[in-house]
């Protein structure tokens, strides 16, 4: 371990699956925390006692040489490989069984125990519905293949560089929402935009993205350094035309600028009222 | 609520934010009680006292038509938010101050109560590596831009339809992690696999995946119905080949069959001992 790393505080998430669900909530916890710095050390697919007591002693060994014991969360569903690990010298927080016990109470019926079952979905019609929704979205990315935009759920709309195939790649994999996106342009003739004819028949479907013209700035000036597309003034121009059109045509949007991938999703789909595919 | 949905268990996971860490905790948690049928109502951007106030009353109307109290799982950070959904007649889970309230304790410190603040990362150096991740994995999917290999962390390569391009997709999006993908497919002469040469210089970058054939089969068949390139015969040949290559190359693999597109990943990653990008 380097030395700046002893003094920050180790952090272990322990999953007997992908460590997803407890560095999810690991991390909300941890980032309420801010002036304490963390080492996260986030390990997957704790699945046998072995396993199991090769992290005990790494615990234990942790706490021998540096006398402050590490903060442990686990997601671990096997009773015996959960108790080698809480019999080890570090703060435990069991994400599972600090709710599995009174849910079982209330529920009036034992849990199932099996590893790593939230996530075995191969055999679920979610499985499908997935991969249908990543292969949509790719299919349907920058205004192509709009014959298929009658299986859209949603059809995202913005300047290049707003952030629309990100969201659209995140609303297929978390959600199998079926998203389509249309990059807007200024029209070769008049220099403004317009929203093109093809997508009036789809109007109900469109969303909006907006962006804060100096992060438009900073986005594109990586791509194309010192172009006039990446220039503050032209990003200022589009950014200005293409909200102009969302409130002239009553498109709802969305400004995206101080959110993450996973909040833009959640607020647009949020606002659309579209329901997620994938629970 | 329609009467079939009566029967079932209702489950309100609420968040001040995307809901998603409330709902991978929550469903965890959920399949561990395969005999209850459960209705799920997941409830984001609960940031206010009078969104607060009509959740509560919603969960209270529940309690007095049906006489069963919901079961409630929460991510709620901001106290006053909190206390009012406590109150409802409703079987509380409180997924962040159950951990909190101890962590203060052991930390000697306390929390910031920011809603919403853990997916607040625009201004973190990890969005950047974000959006450059799922850039690379547009730009590398299905062998394309093999000029950009230098810059791979990882190389899947795998017949058609075995997963690769979820699975890089997943990557960059989760973990930030760049990675390519090459279908394989049999030599024009030989009819045999083999390793295309432009491969080998990034040898130490493969990963093969392999499915079971009649999975293959099954999949291919939603995409060319009927085709020799679906038929069961095809994908046995061309997955005992791609198996054979892996071995005799030593490129390390996995079968993808019996698992979701976070497992195969998680797995690749924690088999070829690559970090994840983003923490």
């Amino acid at each position: 371990m380097p030395s700046d790393e002893q003094k920050k505080r180790q952090v272990f998430m322990i999953s007997d699956g992908t460590g997803i669900t407890v560095s999810s909530l690991g991390n909300s916890l941890l980032t309420q925390f801010e002036n304490i710095e963390f080492q996260k050390n986030i390990i997957p697919y704790i699945d046998s006692v072995d396993k199991a007591i090769s992290i005990r002693d790494i615990l234990n060994s942790h706490y021998n040489t540096t006398k402050e014991k590490a903060l442990v969360f686990m997601t671990l569903l096997n009773p015996e490989i959960n108790n080698i690990i809480k019999t080890a010298n570090a703060c435990i927080f069991d994400f599972m069984y600090t709710f599995l016990d009174p849910l079982e109470v209330e529920l009036k019926t034992k849990s199932s125990d099996t590893i790593g079952k939230a996530h075995t979905v191969v055999d679920n019609p979610m499985y499908e519905q997935r991969i249908k929704a990543i292969n949509f979205a790719l299919n349907c990315d920058d205004g192509v293949q709009m014959s298929l935009y009658d299986a859209a759920d949603i059809i995202l709309i913005g300047v290049s560089r707003s952030g629309k195939t990100p969201s659209c790649l995140y609303m297929a994999l978390q959600f199998g929402v079926f998203a389509a996106n249309y990059p807007l342009t200024a029209d070769d003739e008049t220099h403004h935009f317009a929203l093109p004819e093809i997508l009036r028949s789809y109007k109900h479907k469109l969303f909006g993205l907006s962006i804060d013209p100096e992060r438009l700035h900073h986005i594109r000036n990586e791509r194309r350094p010192n172009s006039t597309y990446a220039s503050l003034q032209q990003c200022r121009l589009e950014v200005n035309e293409v909200e102009t059109l969302y409130k002239n045509e009553h498109i709802p949007f969305l400004n995206s600028t101080r959110y993450s991938i996973e909040e833009i999703v959640t607020k647009i789909l949020s606002m659309a009222k579209i329901q997620r595919k994938i629970l």
